[in-house]
C-alpha cells in the first residue's frame, strides 16, 4: 500500500491528503437542509449531510490527490449513524481508487490493539468466515502504551499489505508538553538507581525516542520504493522537528498534518521530504473542504463548494511545488 | 458521576469493575451457534452473540459491582453491527444502575478530542436538536497529544457531570519503554540550549510527570467526597508505580486493569487505595467473563459461564477484602 501511495503522488504531481473531517458547520445550509428535510434533525440526518458533502468533496477532488484522510471522531460524535456514513466514504473512496488513511489513533494493549488492527486493516473470524468491520488503506496509530500495542498493527499490516503512520510530534500547540520533555538516553526508571558507568550520551526529546523506535519498527515492513509501510505523524506546524525527523526515520513516509488553517505554510514543509519530493504527504483538511466559508474561495458560494474544494486543492500544489522550486528541487 | 461511583462502591463493598471485553473465542458455544443460526457467520451474527455473551453476564454480576468497563476496540472489530452491540450493552448497564466506563483510549488534537467527548459524554448540535451518539459515564483518555487534546474531555465532564481516566501507566509489558523513560525536569527541548542556572531537579519517570499533570487537572473538577471527576489508569500490574502514583494524585480515582489474566493479585493493589478502601477500582475482564473457561470454575461449563462469572466476581471481592485485611484495613 506504501507502494501504492508512491505511485499515486508521483501519478498526480501531489503529495496531498484531503482531510475528511466533516463538522455540521462546514456543511453548507443547502446540504443540511436536504438531509433534515428527509431524515429529521437527527443523528442519521447529521451523517446523510457528512455523507453528501464527502461525497460531493471526492467527486470534485479525486482526480487531483493520492489519498483522504478520514479523521473518525468527526463521525462517531453522530454515533451509529455517524460510524456508517464514516464506513461509506472510506468505501467510495477506495473505489474512486483513492489510498483511505484513517485517522483513528488508535492503541492500547496487544490482545486489543490486535483487534483494533483487525477492525480497520484486516479481518476478523466469525464462525468459518472472515469478515471485515472497517478497511482502510492506514491508520494513524498512538505510541504510548510502547511496542506491544504497535506490534499487533503491524503484523496485519503485513499480512495484509497496508500501513500505519505513528504519532510521533502532533501538531498541536501543546504537543510539547509530553512530545518535548527531554530524556535521558539510555537510562530507565528501571535502572535509575544504577550508576550508568560515566557514559553520558546527550539528552534527547521525547519525540526523537519515538522516532527512533518508529525506525526500528520501519525496518520490519519494506516496501519496493526505499519506504516502509510503517510511517509515522509529525506536525507541519514544528518545521524544525520535522528536519530531525527526517533523518531519524529516513525509512519512513511522513504524514504531515496541520498545513493551512493550523498555521503550516508550503515552506515549513521542505524539510519534510527527501530529494524526490518523496517521504510526506501533506494533510489539509478545513483548508479544503471549507475553502468555500473564506475569503479568498468566498466568490463560490456555498452551492459551489465543491469547486472551491478543488481550487483550494489546486492551490495548496501549487504553493507546495513553489516551495520545492525555491530550493530547486 | 465520581460521587455516583463512590457511592456504588461503598453499597456494594466491592471497588471492582468488570470488563466486557468479549472474544468470539470466550463466548460459548451454544450462544455462538444461536446468533450464527439466526444471522449467519457474519458481523451482524458476531455482534448479536456478544451482545447476548454480555447481557447473560451482566444480569448476573449486576447486583454485586458497582461499575462496568466495555473495551471499544473487542466491538469495533465487528464494525457497525459491533458497535451497535457496544452501544446496546453500555445503554442496558446504564439501565441496571451501573457506572460504565467506556474504555475507549480516545485522544487528539483539540476540536478533534472535543468531537470525541461529545460522542462517548456529551452531546452534538444536529439543527436545533442535541443528539447523544454513545453514552458512556466515564471514558478513558490516551495524554500523549497533552493539555489541549485533555481539556475538551474535562470541559465536556463538567457541562454533564462525566468523568474520564487519563492513561498514566500502563498495565502492559512493554508499557514502559515510553512511559518509564526519565524525563530531565523543568527542562522541554525549546530550552535545552540554555543552562538551568545550576539547579537541578531530580530526573522523573515520564508516566510521573503524566501523574502530576493529572494531579493538577484533577483540581479543575472535583466531587463532593474528595475525589475528582478526572482520574487515572495505573495497572494493577506496577505496584510499586502505583504506590508513587497514589501520592502524586490524590485527588485522583485510579482505574486499575491487569488484575488477574494480566498477573496482578490483591496484595498488589493495596498501595493503589486510600486508608478508606476509596482511591481505586480494579478491572478484571478475562478472569471474570471467560471463567467458565478456566479450571478453577470449569465445573459451571459453558452453559452456566454466567454463574461461573458470578462466582469469580465472588471471589475477586473475597481476594481483595483478604488484601485490605492483611494491612488492617
Amino acid at each position: 500500500m506504501i507502494d501504492k501511495l508512491i505511485q499515486k503522488i508521483q501519478k498526480t504531481g501531489a503529495p496531498v491528503v484531503v482531510g475528511l473531517d466533516p463538522t455540521m458547520k462546514f456543511v453548507p445550509d443547502h446540504i443540511r437542509k436536504a438531509a433534515f428535510d428527509e431524515m429529521g434533525e437527527t443523528l442519521e440526518g447529521a451523517a446523510e449531510a457528512v455523507w453528501q458533502f464527502n461525497k460531493a468533496i471526492v467527486d470534485s477532488t479525486c482526480d487531483l490527490i493520492p489519498a483522504v484522510k478520514p479523521q473518525i471522531a468527526m463521525y462517531e460524535q453522530f454515533g451509529i449513524p455517524g460510524l456508517a456514513a464514516f464506513k461509506r466514504t472510506v468505501d467510495y473512496c477506495r473505489e474512486k481508487g483513492l489510498v483511505v488513511i484513517g485517522d483513528v489513533k488508535r492503541g492500547d494493549i496487544g490482545s486489543t490493539s490486535a483487534a483494533y488492527a483487525a477492525a480497520h486493516l484486516g479481518r476478523v473470524q466469525v464462525g468459518s468466515s472472515l469478515c471485515a468491520g472497517f478497511e482502510e488503506d492506514f491508520v494513524t496509530v498512538n505510541p504510548y502504551l510502547g511496542s506491544d500495542g504497535v506490534q499487533p498493527f503491524i503484523d496485519v499490516c503485513r499480512e495484509e499489505k497496508r500501513g500505519i503512520f505513528i504519532l510521533v510530534k502532533t501538531s498541536n500547540p501543546s504537543s510539547g508538553e509530553f512530545q518535548d520533555r527531554l530524556l535521558r538516553t539510555g537510562v530507565t526508571a528501571g535502572t535509575a538507581g544504577e550508576d550508568a558507568g560515566g557514559i553520558s550520551s546527550p539528552d534527547k526529546p521525547l519525540y526523537e525516542v519515538v522516532g527512533e523506535k518508529v525506525a526500528e519498527w520501519s525496518e520490519q515492513l519494506m516496501g519496493e520504493n526505499g519506504y516502509s509501510y510503517i510511517g509515522a505523524v509529525v506536525g507541519a506546524t514544528y518545521p524544525e522537528q520535522g528536519s530531525v525527523l527526517r533523518r531519524v526515520m529516513p525509512k519512513s513516509f511522513i504524514l504531515v498534518p496541520g498545513y493551512g488553517a493550523q498555521g503550516g505554510t508550503g515552506k515549513d514543509l521542505i524539510h519534510f521530504f527527501d530529494e524526490n519530493r518523496l517521504g510526506a504527504i501533506v494533510n489539509s483538511s478545513r483548508g479544503i473542504i471549507a475553502a468555500y466559508q473564506s475569503g479568498r474561495y468566498g466568490k463560490f458560494g456555498p452551492e459551489g463548494f465543491a469547486d472551491a474544494s478543488r481550487q483550494a486543492v489546486i492551490d495548496m500544489i501549487t504553493d507546495i511545488d513553489q516551495a520545492f522550486a525555491s530550493v530547486g528541487r
